[in-house]
């Protein structure tokens, strides 16, 4: 018997639905199983959401600073906090029926419920109303996401103590925030209340805010948060939140002792955990490693015709990597001839908060203890006409050479926009560019992403600007 | 007798001063010669403080609209224009002093005056004082520049019809502007005004504004421009401005017939010439050609000795192609060995108006032209989620690719924040990369620089997002 699908992806998120698409463009007879919302978490509930949030965030502060760029204001400026988060939510709808349009133009089938596998290349689907379906495919693809890592001692109750969904949902602006956690996520959030006034405090497990960062990355943007009146505390556990009172006392193991902080709201943002209960994997016997599903280059699982992509697998759980895992699954189920496996050291992060990170491959440490003999530049952007021009002196371009043959080992951005910088680097990095041939390509002027230019100069001992 | 110094460069700009900082770090012994500001027309009345002005526009802009993005403000808003014009002066200050301090960094020469090429490998500096000073050097660059082009019809009386200069330091926003030319210039200033307030119509002698862009570009800004206001008098030709009366009396041959306007200020913005005159080319016979200094690749006049780089040369006339050059002529000068010639036809420009224009490479008229085959892609930033969360969902990208092999031939960017996404475009064309490798260059997402991966999917027929 012929199988109802050639694909069944199940989850819909920037792995999901990307998939799907692709699956149906190569002539593939494919549907989607989403038990929620078209277009995943990144969709309704992080990456898009959110940005939306940091533009208003971003606007009220240009508000507050006009008079710097000679705009004067006679009245009183407010974020109305009801309008910023409907703003928010109302992006989030428009981009999820974008993916709506996408799978009926595509013809692929979207399926509600959720979806669990089975053995002989089933999917059954439990919708909403309880109804149990079964559908078959000749491939599967598990693309069910992940959602924020619950704290042992520090339960979400979605009330005073919350996750990221309801960060960005609160009906009232908290005057109180403590961030557990300084990840994308968490810094995000962060800059996001505290810009609006609300107190906020960051506590953080490791010695540095944005731990996975260029060390120098970090310092400034504890520097910079520092100036926005949000408080740091690194090397420290949250041991306790009480939230039997009006508002929630937090208990924290600092280097200096324990403190207590009295807050409105815990925001835990402590990383994220794969989404692999309940869908059927050790019925099936599909491989899970540390939290994670085992698949090889091409996302295929070790059960024939099973195949696992975005946050369940082990690559960084961000949405572009899902979506790329995406792209080379399907393109080698297809059989397509020029698939090649993900470099995955050639993956830039973005945090988008104020000022903006921005990276790709090698730490300055990791190329170190990695055996390089480096040359390294940077570029503070005070000496960009740009970023003066623009009132955005904040932050640098870092980057990291292999003295030896001139690799590019490694970009770390701080500072206004730098999220929209990065692409450049990556590009360079998969055509293995040298700081030599990032010289000779003309940055046009005046920019932000000559820094790129001038920090290598910077590390070639070629400066012209500094 | 040994010279004075090894290299002279005449003129300070973006040309001249990166030319003396490279000699000098080469160990060239060094002298600049400026009769007006150090850093020349960029810094002082180009590049540096339009950026500026464009940043207040864009504020009052975010101002403006803040309720759409949940901010209310109770009183008025009002754009100070003497505000937002101090400001940019001093952006402008602040770098020219930047620029002096890397002179003295650099053990430069500062000479104050008006330079003269002689021959005998001198130039003859006159002070503002009137005295003249004779210096010699080994190396002669003449980095002059250029100034505003006055059509001999449209007198500049610096009072009511004005160039680029006055336009950023009017004491007063006019409250209606005729610009005429819809160059990076015209455009630019176009915006800041309207954006303030002013009644704003532009005559383009050419059937499109921008002309030099890809004509989707054009069309894109046009209907743009209107949306915000401003009129645009496309295949017209300002014959006459009365000065007579109060404002200006324009007549204007359109191809609807001749028109009249009456407005406040006339902005002449119809190209620049170059500054070749009374600095002794005649004299010591270096060839001109149309108006431009005649060189070799590496920026080598006819005489010995005698070197022209920047507005001065037939390259476009912006201020990263000025800095490249001199690059080139110093390490020529001083037998570097990896020194080549600059490819012109990968030189980005950026327009900063709202939406920004930035493109490099061929636009799709000059690429069929030229014979190829072509794939061509567009991807709008209404499909962007990066730009909805934005706001900014105007615009898109548009790239251009060789159908036989895959060369990325060009691309043409209107939108937000665009002239910090082209980089990544000419550093892929400098590393002659092909479609197919920019689809496996990872783009962060959500940025609106994946619009770039979007478009060249749609190229190659795998567009995920349409």
């Amino acid at each position: 018997m012929a199988s109802q699908y050639d694909v069944i992806v199940v989850g819909s998120g920037p792995g999901g639905y990307v998939a799907a698409i692709r699956a149906s463009q190569l002539g593939l007879k494919t549907a989607v199983i989403e038990r929620e919302s078209l277009g995943g978490i990144c969709l309704n509930w992080g990456c898009i959401p959110t940005k939306a949030l940091l533009k208003s965030a971003q606007v009220f502060e240009y508000i507050k600073h006009s008079a710097d760029y000679g705009i004067t204001i006679s009245g009183e400026s407010k974020a109305d906090f009801g309008a910023v988060i409907k703003r928010s939510r109302g992006v989030a709808e428009s981009m999820s029926k974008g993916v709506q349009f996408l799978m009926k133009k595509n013809k692929i089938d979207v399926i509600s419920g959720f979806g669990k596998v089975k053995s002989g290349k089933k999917v059954e689907v439990k919708a909403a109303d309880g109804t149990v379906t079964t559908y078959d495919a000749k491939h599967i693809i598990i693309a069910t996401g992940s959602r924020a890592r619950q704290l042992p001692n520090v339960p979400i109750d979605g009330n005073k103590v919350i996750e990221y969904r309801k960060a960005m949902s609160l009906e009232k602006r908290p005057d109180s925030l403590l961030v557990i956690g300084s990840g994308a996520i968490g810094v995000e959030f962060a800059y996001v209340y505290a810009s609006m006034g609300t107190k906020v405090t960051i506590v953080e497990f490791l010695p540095n805010v944005v731990p996975i960062e260029d060390e120098d990355i970090s310092k400034e943007l504890a520097k910079q948060y520092k100036k926005l009146g949000i408080d740091i505390y690194t090397k420290s556990e949250v041991t306790k939140v009480d939230t039997s009172g009006n508002g929630c006392k937090v208990f924290v193991k600092t280097p200096d002792g324990e403190k207590t902080f009295d807050v409105d709201i815990v925001l835990s943002a402590a990383g994220i955990v794969a989404n692999i209960e309940n869908i059927g994997l050790e019925e099936l016997g599909i491989s899970v490693d540390r939290g994670k599903i085992v698949t090889d280059d091409y996302y295929r699982t070790n059960v024939e015709g099973f195949y696992a992509i975005g946050d369940v697998t082990k690559g960084q759980a961000l949405a572009h990597v899902a979506s790329a895992e995406a792209i080379i699954c399907v393109e080698k189920i297809a059989g397509l001839s020029h698939v090649e496996p993900l470099n995955y050291n050639n993956i830039p992060g973005c945090t988008y908060c104020t000022p903006e990170i921005a990276s790709v491959g090698y730490t300055e440490k990791a190329a170190r203890e990695a055996g390089y003999e480096l040359k390294v530049g940077k570029f503070p952007f005070s000496a960009s006409g740009k970023a003066k021009a623009g009132g955005v002196p904040e932050g640098f371009v870092k980057v990291i050479f292999d003295a030896k043959y001139g690799e590019f080992l490694g970009a770390h951005f701080i500072g206004s926009n730098v999220t929209e910088m990065i692409a450049e680097v990556v590009t360079a990095r998969k055509l293995e560019t040298t700081g030599e041939e990032i010289l000779k390509a003309v940055h046009p002027h005046p920019t932000m992403s000559e820094a790129i230019k001038d920090a290598t100069e910077a590390a070639y001992g070629e400066a012209i600007h500094l």
